[in-house]
């Protein structure tokens, strides 16, 4: 019985993308002497585009991880609130944004994958605005000139990546350098280049960052969220927009069925899919006070429980940043209907989010390689340190087995996993999520080859 | 041409149910000397019903408000949460809630209407709890012994009602000591008795409180909540369950077209319709730690976003109660699976909280009396040290004027409004809202006779 | 031999003042048909003066507690911070201060003994505003008209009372109508009126509430603050200014002293002795930013752990409130400043709190009486529900044994206690702390007679 | 008339310490580009020693600027709390701090000079961790694994140094592998490498990090602080124990004195002196719970207002770590007499950390160099990009003008500062702080030659 694409609610989209791959150098994961590949401020397949020169965007990413960063640089100091809303937060200087002077000071916020580790990209644009000159240490001056970079992160590692690779000081100040005004990637980009949601029902769709803006006569609000969260991402009609379900999940998907039934559903989850977050900022031009802007934050950021459900749990560590420029120093909508219009600015952020969802490969009923070229495809690929396959041919057949310290998707330690033929380089497993395996002439063996793959070398 | 009934997307009831009224003395609002006639413990026209002891919940109101109290006592210590979202919360002892002890130390949530002033509830159940022996000074014992009691209040003045009766200590002790398991009633009740929701899109419905209870194997969960929110309560079709909309507004309304269109449509709302609040309790029998209590309340707090749109808003003073019994001590659920529960829960509380809404009277193309009859109603009526209406008789037609510091519903001071008449004692007039003035045997002139009517004594 | 006065570095005084006493039926404590006899805003033996007729301040007491409640009400609406330091704090309304809205909106801060059931002072002075028509509902207004009235409490009952009466409605609302300008009784009245310090070491020491005022140039600052702290009030060279020490200790008792050797003195204190409580108050007309006022209070606040050491520990539950009257609308001092002068003047009002000490009785080697006056003597006495006394005349000499659920001071429960003769009605027992038993003509026995004297009746 | 040492209230001692210069390179500030010289785990004069092998600390300075980090290292998972009470605090993970989970989490407190800057080297010790394969990315364990690094900056820019190198990445990294247990080095290292106290009076004292260590039985205590406080460092017998004075200002130097005056000193002080911040670390080895840690954290905080007066105020930063490694199991004391006991142990740490005062330097009445010699060392001496000298002849003397953005200490930029002569190389001019200009034989100028240098450039 060939294995049908169990992923619904979405129109499912072949990703055709190849990415040029790195040297093996990119595998040395960790220590001080990896050497990662940056990738800035690209283009992705869908953009953002506004108008408002006093934001730029910067994005980085290490093709390695893959992860990535994404900075906004605000080029006037800025008035910052924040709400944090989550279980498991990663944030700096959140406890000076809470003191609420009336005084802008913010110059940056920065998201990143990488978990705590990917902290390091908040303080690395910080010194960055300093080495570059833009900001200093306040020696003599009666304006704030410290630069106050404040960000988040999410988690993407455990079950979404083998290796541990994180965006750190120097992807960081590339991408603050490499920042510009008016584009900001969609999806699998920056910050949200290896995001998953929905891993509260098993869904565990690919996610990314998105991005909305309008204007409302003067007043401008811009919107970005980093989505990486437990509930799935939901669009105002109630349907989970993707998600890899189960064999017989209805099409489309309603998440309110999936709220009503996961109890009876329900299976513990492992330890690494217990670990989500989402992290949001929300920009506007008109001068608020400090008490209104936390008021803002909060409003937005409670608001976006439409659009991913359930929302701000213990395993999510959300964090909501609130800007306002000041540019506009007239009070047009009071701080409940700033907030109201931004909520629906933020949930069109959400919806912007989701990329195309790789579909299931389909297999073969029949080997399309002979033996002998089957029996060549044997080895022990890594990954990463944690992470090895062991591929052995056995009548006619792949087996794959996982040997490092951990799975490899669903390929995991205990028993080998046959692997069905798709065409003459790719394979794939019978699993609840698509997993495709290519061997590539040079001998190496790529995962889910394009946006999202993961790379191993044949030892 | 008729006035059409403009109530849209809930069938409208016409609302029968008539009250005995207090005599004079119900008058006297304000002031030490007022002499209330407390309501305890009503059943409602629609109660829910749930199996557990542990939690007995005691209502009482103040007809001649109207408005109430609504308090729920834990028959023994329990864990507690607390988490404010709110711009304008009410609060006793929340600082101490965040201190995170584990320690059930919780015995009464109560929940009030009157504002700030409703706060007195609160604090009137502890020493009730004291007064009565249940509690004491913790002179020597080793396990906490102090009552601690915790609660909130909504706003249910201003244009609500005519008067500014609070909830008291006379009406908050009376409520606790009536207080029984099992019967919780819906609607217009309770904290609940004067809610209304929708302000923000100008929908003024009529609104109260709610609760649901639901058990999951062993694991209990109820929730209740006060709904007076900025926003329109929202059902899981997108629907505004109750509003009373402009001509030619849609039927259903749905919630995502008013969030859209409310900027074209704003008006400046008046000061005193841009107070709001929703306070909620949810109640578990699932032992939980301090921290993971914390998590679930910010959960399902954020999780009404999708039932009441907007929320959390600066003119909402929403706070939400977790609170653990502690019963079963065996962790079945993760705090994010209990949230998750727990939060579909809480809107079906919200769905629970609105009553039959009121529907426009429909008038007669002719006047049903005399001019003398009618001449005779003319007068002046007094509801309350800063509300009153002039009524006079010219030319074959009654007119009403607001003679006092604030206007009375639709009926302002600049101008004199022609009543309408709907039958031999009852009028109305042109407006957006309903509303009935019905002249009594007594002299008496009687706003929305009924459950939320206000009481004018002839001069 | 004799016991002697052990009350060292405070020179002791007789306390001589004999209050009347109320009637039989101030002792029906707790329930709500007390008839309790309020005392208020009298003028005790020591006054502050200040100049501030922005500031009122009324004082109401029990007697029969005795404990008490101090309102102080600004007469225009001011602003307020707050700042939460101790592990068991009772707060009203702290949630909403925390929102840093840039708005005077506070009308009264109130202190009150009782613990938590001591904040109905807090919601009753709210409900005295309205019904007095100084505050109403908000109706219609843009400026704030709701009361805003925010308070704490302190814990009296335990080791320092054997009743558990506490300031209620009726005690807050006269303190509150009998508020005045200018005076401030200092030492044990009001909130303060059974304050205790030094338990952390033994001390048990009376307190009181303290005040201090001081202007520099334009700036007024006044301090104000009901001292129940477990640690010991500490004068500027380092003295406990009042403890009473255990034999030996030595005279002046430095507090250092008491700090590095209480390890080796500790024993586990009773939990009734664990709970404190410091509550205060720093009041400035200079115009301040909320987030200015915020830094105020925290700096003022931690500058008190000079004057009581140790402080703000687990078993106390201090909070401070700061208030800026906002009439000096001119930045004098920054916010720094200002927090350094009034550390100062808040130094000055702890020290005031502290009431002369009563010395330890001196009693005689033989009795005064014969043995059928001493006999005479013998009975069942009962102080309050929980607390009773069982004198007995045996082999020329009196015993007491607490008979209640409760000790009564040094009298424990399992021996009786020996009653050492001070003067024809007067006895003493030996013991670490100063108590006398004066058998009175009418056939009460009044403990510790004067200031905090204790009533048993005759049963 | 010379120049007497003003420095009051400590024994000055002449700063002998001569520490070898690094090369040009080091004088390129800011930039990726720049090559400092770490100097790591150095012993100093005086070293705290204490015997607890779960602790490790290692301390890094850059020598060009000075400033520099000092990481704790805890060996294995500890609970921390976090208060944060100064107004301009940095901090990392402070959100996550507050949600009380009762998990075992933290890996190293960081606290370095250089401002927010200084927070890099808070979050690449967390990515050493990583790298060097002690914590990972949390992928399927249970137990936390993922690095947990907080910590906290002083503020040593402005009126501490002429430049504004800071701790980065590879100094904090290379602090941290070279961590060792046992041995803390007191006064003017690691993150108190260049700090200053006393600046609210004008004392403008060194400072630097101070550490205490005491055993309670089976209870162990340990302190740290870097002590860069607005206020005075105060001993136990109220004296501030270093303190540039004015003329005539007594000795010893009473901080009560201090305190009461100075508002009629105080003068606006420079925007470059009004940052501040102490940050500090308490560790105990008994086992504590979230709420009782974060009391703990919250008593000790507090109590250091009697060791750094004025303490906590709006140009302060300070925020404490209190951490339980869990050692010992067992509840030996309450939280508040641990409390009390640390904060005794604190103040040792405060008073520890006071370096020996540089001396003023004592002048001649004559030049000691002929004219020849004397316009030899005229030039122009750059300090950082900020901060240059021009030294000129004129009549026989040296004059010197500041030519950057900013005054060089005493000399300022307006007015030709004349140089007096100390011996054959050293000048130094009428200030009420000590400055020495030593004229190098390699063309440099040294300020203030020793432990807080500053090296000039000959242009």
């Amino acid at each position: 019985m060939p294995v049908l694409p169990r992923f619904s609610a979405f129109s499912p989209a072949v990703f055709a993308a190849c990415l040029t791959l790195a040297g093996p150098a990119a595998f040395a994961e960790g220590g001080p002497q990896q050497h990662l590949r940056p990738l800035l401020n690209q283009a992705g397949e869908r953009v953002l585009e506004y108008d408002w020169p006093m934001l730029k965007v910067g994005t980085g990413e290490y093709e390695e991880g893959p992860t990535g960063v994404t900075v906004f640089h605000f080029q006037e100091k800025s008035q910052v609130a924040v709400d944090v809303r989550g279980g498991g937060p990663g944030t700096v200087n959140a406890a000076y944004m809470e003191l609420g002077y009336d005084m802008p000071e913010l110059d940056t916020v920065v998201f990143a994958g990488g978990s705590w580790y990917g902290l390091e990209a908040t303080t690395a644009v910080a010194t960055a605005l300093k080495d570059d000159g833009i900001r200093d240490g306040d020696a003599f001056s009666l304006e704030p000139s410290i630069a106050m970079s404040v960000g988040s992160i999410i988690f993407d590692f455990g079950s979404r990546r083998l290796n541990e690779i994180y965006p750190d000081k120097r992807l960081a100040q590339a991408a603050f350098r490499a920042a510009d005004s008016g584009r900001f990637p969609l999806g699998a980009h920056g910050a949200g280049r290896f995001a998953k949601t929905g891993g509260f029902f098993g869904c565990n769709a690919y996610s990314g960052q998105g991005g909305a803006y309008r204007e409302f006569g003067e007043v401008k609000i811009a919107t970005f969220t980093v989505v990486n969260a437990l509930g799935a991402v939901t669009d105002r009609d109630g349907n989970a927009v993707a998600c890899y379900g189960e064999d017989g999940w209805p099409s489309p998907l309603k998440t309110r069925d999936l709220m009503s039934e996961f109890v009876a559903k329900r299976e513990a989850p492992e330890a690494g899919n217990r670990k989500n977050t989402t992290v949001s900022l929300v920009v506007t031009n008109q001068k608020m006070t400090p008490a209104e802007l936390k008021r803002l934050a909060a409003q937005v950021h409670t608001s976006m429980a439409r659009g991913l459900q359930p929302f701000a749990t213990i395993f999510d560590g959300d964090v909501l940043y609130a800007v306002s420029t000041g540019e506009l120093d007239e009070t047009v909508f009071s701080s409940a209907e700033l907030g109201t219009l931004a909520s629906e600015v933020m949930w069109d952020a959400i919806l912007s989010s989701v990329p195309p969802q790789p579909a299931h490969p389909e297999f073969r009923d029949r080997q399309v390689l002979d033996a002998g070229a089957l029996a060549k495809l044997g080895g022990h690929y890594r990954f990463s340190p944690k992470a090895s396959l062991q591929v052995e041919y056995r009548d006619g057949e792949l087996y794959a087995r996982a040997t490092g310290e951990r799975d490899v998707y669903a390929i995991g330690r205990e028993e080998p996993v046959r692997l069905l033929p798709v065409d003459a380089t790719d394979f794939t497993v019978d699993s609840r999520y698509p997993l495709r395996l290519r061997f590539a002439a040079d001998g190496q063996l790529v995962l889910n080859p394009g946006h999202w793959q993961q790379l191993g070398r044949r030892q």
